[in-house]
C-alpha cells in the first residue's frame, strides 16, 4: 500500500455510523485498487474516555475533543460528520471554511435552509463533499439504477417504497440522550422523515427523477416520554410515522410510507418501480437480491426473478468473493468511500453531493409541511 | 339431497362472475351440510343464445331475456346479480319489490346515493341480501379476521393494502362492450377504485373498522382508447390508477393503492396490519398463506410464520381435502353461498349486507371526491 | 349438456379419493368441452348407511354393496377403482373381464406380479384404462412437462424428489382400518414408497425418463401401533420412511426420499431437475408456481422466476378463470377426468394407463428389495 | 489496540481462502474484544511477484517463497495453511513440528491416512490447531446448533443436505493450475467430496452427531478436460456430482448431495433436521435467515418461521450493527478467528480441531468407498 496517497480523515463522532465508516476506511484499500487510502488520522468527540476508547478500538492516530480543534488541523484531508442532525450545520460551514472535505451522514440538514446554506459553502469553498445515503450502493440498487438507465422499464408509470421498523413501541423507552437522540425532535429534526423516508427518498429520485408535488399525513402515537437527559416526562416531537403520496416529473405516481410501529419488521426498507416492460423491487431484509420482470419474456416462463447479486458482472461484486456468496450492510459505506477516493481522481463529484441531497431535503420539509397543512404542496 | 328445501336461484348475466357464481351454487352442496340448496332455475340475459349456452352448460332449467320477465316468476327465491355496475340499482329496486332475495355483485352501486336507495329498499322489503365481497372468505382472511377478533394483535397501528394489475397497458386495449366494461366509465362509474380498491377497502373495514377521512390522488394514463361499441376514439373516463392515504376511527394509518399498471403484477391484492403485539399479511397471489408475526414469541426463534391454511381447524377448511392440499379462488363464493345459506336458517344476516358494502361505497366515493379536489375529505 | 354422451359412473369406495373423483365428474362438464359426460350412476360400498350418504352427497342415483353386482350392471360404463390397494387386482380382472372401462387409485396393485396381471386383464379386454397419478395435470407440472420435452433444459444432469409429511409422530395413532389402513401393510402393501414415493416416481419417468438402478434405504420408527380392528399393539409393517439414490436411463443422477416424519410439512411433494442449460423446480404447497432458471438469459438479470401458473395460454388453465386467480388440489383430477374423456373420443389412451404405472410398480418393488438387501438393485 | 497480546500469523498462499482469512485477522479487533490480535507478519507462496502483491494488499509485514523458511521464523506464531490439498499433510507436520500453531483449510488431508498423522502430529506437539469448515460460525447455523443443544426438536428423525453449483457445466472449462486446481484429482484428492460435501458434513455431524454408514454414488459428466499446466486433454479424476444415503448413529437418516452441474444454484449450501417437536432449514444463499417450524404453536397460527438473524442476542450478532442489517459471507472467517483466539485465553480447543476434522475426511472417505463399490459401507 506505500505507493498510495494518504487521505487523512478527522472523524467527528463514534457512534454507529462512526463505526460503520470507520469499517470503510479501513476495508477498502484491501478490496479497491485506489489511489488513495483513507487515514485514520484523528477521531474527536466531546468525552475524552469515549473518544479514546473508540480511537483505540479503530486505530484512530489521535483523538481531539473539540471539533473546532479538528478544523485546525493541518493534517487533516477531511472531516467526517457522524454527530447528531442539530450539529450538521455548524460543523459544516466550519469545515468548509477551514478548506475540508466534507463527508456529511445524512439527511444533510435540520431543514432546507440550512441544506442552501451548506450547500453553497462548500460550493464557495469548492471542497469535496458527500451525504451518506449508503442505500445507493447497494449492490442489488446500484444494478437497479443501471437497468433503469438503460431503458429496460420503459415508461415509468408507479414507484412504491416504505421503511418499516418496530423498536419504539414501548411507550417505556425514554427519548433523547447519546443512543435516542433520534427521537430527540431538538436534535433530530424530524422523526421517520428525516431519519428512514429520507433514504427512500434518496434512491427515488436517484431512479426515477425528481419529484414535484406530496400530500402526506404524520402521527405520533405516544405522546410523551421520559427525557434520557432532563430525567423528566416531555412531550414527543418527532414523527412517530409518516405516509405520502407523491408525484413524480416523469408523470409517475408513488406512494412513501415509513414508521416505528411496524411490529414484525426490523429495517425492512422496501422499493418497487412499475414500467411498461419490466419491473423491479428490492428488500433491504434481503439486500444481496433483485427482483426482476420482463414482460417481453416468452409467456409461458414469465415471471418474477429472483437475482441473486454476487456475480463479478454486477456493481462492485467483482471486488468481492465469488458467485453465491453474499456480502453485508456495511459493504455499503466501503463501496462509498470507494467511489469517493475514485472521484478525487476523476474529478467528478461523487454522487450524492450535498446539492444533491439538498433536493431530498426539500421534499422532507415539503411532507413535513403537507402533513401539517393537509394540503397538496409543490416541492 | 333430497331432504333438502330447494332455493331456486335466477341469475342475471352469465360473464366471468356469472360463471363463478354458478360453480359455487353448484358445488355447495357436495361440500357444505346446510339446510337450503341452490337450484339453477332460471339464467337470464338479452341474447339469447349467449343466455341458452351458459344455461346448457351450467344446467339452468330455463333462461330468460328480459329480467323483468325473471323478477316476475313465482319460482324464483333468489335473484343474483352479475351485469355492468350501472344496472345494479334498478334490477335490485325492482327485485326487491318483487320480493326477491338478492345477491348482488359488488361495487354495490354507481355512487353512495344509488346505494342508499337500493338499501332502502331491501330493508323495506324485508329480503335477504348480500354483495359479493368474495375475499372475506378466503380462509386465510377469515383466519386473520379471527385473529384480529381475538384481541391477538393489540392496539392497531398501520394497515396496507393494494390491488396490482397490468393487463391494460397497452394502448391497442379497447374500452367498453362486452368483455371490457369494466373499462367504460359509463358502465362501470369508476376505474380500479370501484373494481378493485372497493375489494380492499371491504376487507379493509371489515378487518379494522371504520375510516374516517381519505386523501386520494389517481391518474389515467391513456387519455383515449376505442370503443368497442361505437368504435369511435373516446376520451377515456376511468381512474387507470388511485392511492390515497386514510385514518380509520380506531387511529390507525393506512396507505391503499390500486392500479392496472403494475407490470408483473396479475392480481396482487395484498393486505397487511400491524399491531401492538402482532402483525399479519396476506397476498391473493398465494392465497392458501397467511404471514403471522408474533412479538411474544421467545425472541430466539421470533420471525414471520408461513401459515399454510389447509388444516381442518382454520375456517371453511374441514369442508375440503387434508391438510396441505390447497384451494382456489373460486371456493370464496362456494364459502360466501354456504354462509348465506346458513343466514336463511339462522335469520343472521350474511356480511356483507347492502348496508355494510354502502360504507365501503362511500369511502370509494370520498377517494374518488379528494382525488378531484386535492382536499383531504370526510368520510 | 342434452347433446352429450353420457359416460356411466361406478364407484366403488367413498373416502377421501371417492370424494375427489366425484368432485370431478361433477364438474368436469362446466369447464371442458368434451363430448362424453360422466353420470354418476352407481356407488358400491359394504356398508350400505355409508354409501347412501355418500351418494345423496354426491347425486348418485343408486347404490350397490357388493362390488360384483355392480360390475354386472349393464348400466355401468366404466368403474372407478378407490379401495384400498389389496382390493385393487381383484376388482380389475373382474372389470375388465366385464367388460368395463378402469379407472383404479394408485398404486396400481401391491406388487409387480399384480400389476402385471392387471394390465394383461385391461389389454387383452381391450378396455380404456388409467391409474389416477393425478400430479401430472397440476398445470406446472404441465409446464414443467412441455419445457422439457421442447428441450429447453438440454442434457439432464440431476432430478431430485421429496415428498414429506409429518401426520404419524405421535406413538398414539393406531393402524388399519378405514381411515387409517395407508398404515396397515396388509391393506397397504407398503408405507410411504408405495404412497407417495410412487407420486414422485410417476412424474419423474413421465418427465425423465426410465429409471436403470436404485440403492434405497427405509426405516420404520414406530415399531409397534394399536390396530384399529383387531384394537391389539401389533407390529408396525410399513415403512415410514424411505429414502434412495437413483440413476436415469439419459444418465441424470436423482436423490429420492419421502417420510411421515418430518415436522413441518403437510405434503410437501417438491421436485427439480437440472439440465445443461436451464432447470426447474416445483412444490406441492404452491402448486399454481413454476420455478424456472435458464442460464441463457442476460447474465444481469439472470435468477430464478417464479411463474404464477394462471395464464390462459398455460395448460388447462384457458378453462378457469383469469391471470392471477389459483386453481387447488382438486382440479388435477378434473383436468385427468377430461383427458380421459378425450381420449375415448381420440381413442388415444390417457396417460398413465395400467402399463405406464407398472413401471413405476416396478420401481417402488425394486426400491423396497434394495433396502431389504442392502444392495443397488436393477429395475 | 495497543494493550493486546499479538498473535504473529504466517499465511501460506494467497487464493480465495487468502483473501477470506486474511481480511478476517485485519477485522476481529475492530469487532471482538479478544485478548490476542493477530499481526499479518508473514505472506509465503512460491511465485514472489505474486505474493509481493497480496502481501502489499493485505499489509503482510515481510514475504516468503519458501513454507520451511517461514517455519523457521521465530517471529511466526501461527500458520495459516491455504494451499491445495496436497500440500496440506507435509506442511502441517512440518509446521507441527516447529510449535507453530496451525490453521489449516479444509478438507484436512488428501485421506484419512494423511488425515491421522496430521492428528497425531499436533496432538504429539501440543500446539493449537483448526481446520476453517467456516460455515460453523454463520449466526445462523450456530443459532441452529443452540436450539438443538437445548433440546428444543426433540428426538431427530431426518437430515438432509445439499451443496450445488453450476460453475463447471461448459466442457471448455480446463482442469489444473492456479485457479481450477480442485478440478485436478491430484491437487485437491477428489471432487465435490472434498470441496463441497465436506462442508455439509461438517456440519451434520456437529448438530447430530455421528454417521455410522453410507451409500454412495459419484459421476463425472465430462470425461476429459485441457490441463492448464501440461496444455493436453487429460482424463478428469474428481467426482462432478456426489450423492449419499447415511445413517446417523442418533437413528436419524439422511440423504446428502453434491454437484457443480446444478444449473441456477451458485452455492446452494442447504440443510434441514426433523425432529419430533421442531425443524430446522437453512440456505447458504440467505445465510442471514434461519427457518424454524415449532409443532408445540396454538395450532391456528403454526407455520415455519424466517428468523432474520441480526438481533443482538443471537450468535455473534451484538459485535455487528442493528436489529435487520445483515452481515455476510466472509463474517464466518472473522467469528472462526475470534473464536480461535478465544481458545487461546480459555485453553478450551477451538473446534473443529484437526481431530474434529478427521471425522469428516473418514467419512468422505467411505463415501468415495462406497461409491466405488456399490456397497453400503461402515464409517
Amino acid at each position: 500500500m506505500s505507493d498510495k496517497t494518504p487521505l487523512n480523515i478527522g472523524m467527528i463522532g463514534y457512534g454507529f455510523m462512526g463505526r460503520a465508516h470507520s469499517n470503510a476506511y479501513c476495508k477498502v484499500g484491501n478490496f479497491f485498487d485506489t489511489k488513495y487510502q483513507p487515514v485514520l488520522k484523528a477521531a474527536c468527540a466531546r468525552s475524552q474516555e469515549s473518544v479514546q476508547a473508540f480511537a483505540d478500538n479503530w486505530g484512530y492516530e489521535t483523538i481531539e475533543t473539540d471539533w473546532r480543534a479538528l478544523l485546525e488541523r493541518d493534517d487533516i484531508d477531511a472531516v467526517d460528520i457522524c454527530v447528531p442532525n442539530n450539529l450538521h450545520r455548524e460543523i459544516a460551514l466550519a469545515a468548509a471554511d477551514a478548506g475540508k472535505m466534507i463527508l456529511c451522514e445524512k439527511p444533510l440538514a435540520m431543514d432546507t435552509a440550512e441544506g442552501e446554506e451548506m450547500c453553497q459553502a462548500v460550493e464557495a469553498a469548492g471542497v469535496a463533499n458527500m451525504v451518506w445515503y449508503n442505500y445507493r450502493r447497494v449492490p442489488a440498487v446500484s444494478l437497479a439504477k443501471q437497468l433503469i438507465d438503460e431503458g429496460r422499464l420503459g415508461k415509468i408509470f408507479h414507484y412504491r417504497s416504505v421503511f418499516l421498523q418496530d423498536w419504539t413501541i414501548s411507550e417505556d423507552l425514554p427519548q433523547g440522550g447519546e443512543a435516542l437522540w433520534r427521537l430527540d425532535v431538538d436534535a433530530a429534526g424530524s422523526g421517520v422523515t428525516g431519519d428512514l423516508l429520507a433514504h427512500c427518498i434518496d434512491t427515488a429520485i436517484w431512479l426515477n427523477g425528481g419529484i414535484s408535488t406530496v400530500s402526506a399525513m404524520t402521527e405520533t402515537f405516544i405522546k410523551e416520554r421520559t427525557h434520557q437527559l432532563t430525567g423528566e416526562v416531555q412531550k414527543v416531537g418527532i414523527d412517530d410515522a409518516c405516509a405520502f403520496l407523491a408525484r413524480f416529473e416523469n408523470g409517475s405516481l408513488a406512494t412513501f410510507e415509513s414508521t416505528r410501529y411496524a411490529r414484525g419488521h426490523k429495517a425492512l426498507y422496501t422499493l418497487e418501480i412499475n414500467g411498461e416492460h419490466a419491473s423491479i423491487s428490492w428488500d433491504l431484509h434481503d439486500l444481496h437480491r433483485l427482483s426482476y420482470f420482463d414482460h417481453r419474456d416468452d409467456s409461458l416462463v414469465r415471471g418474477w426473478r429472483s437475482i441473486h447479486v454476487t456475480d463479478g458482472d454486477m456493481p462492485y461484486m467483482d471486488k468481492w468473493w465469488v458467485p453465491g456468496l453474499q456480502i453485508g450492510y456495511e459493504h455499503t459505506f466501503v463501496h462509498q468511500v470507494a467511489d469517493f477516493l475514485e472521484s478525487l481522481e476523476t474529478g467528478e463529484p461523487a454522487s450524492p453531493t450535498f446539492r444533491d441531497a439538498l433536493e431530498t431535503q426539500k421534499i422532507c420539509d415539503a411532507v413535513l409541511d403537507s402533513a401539517q397543512s393537509g394540503q397538496w404542496t409543490e416541492i
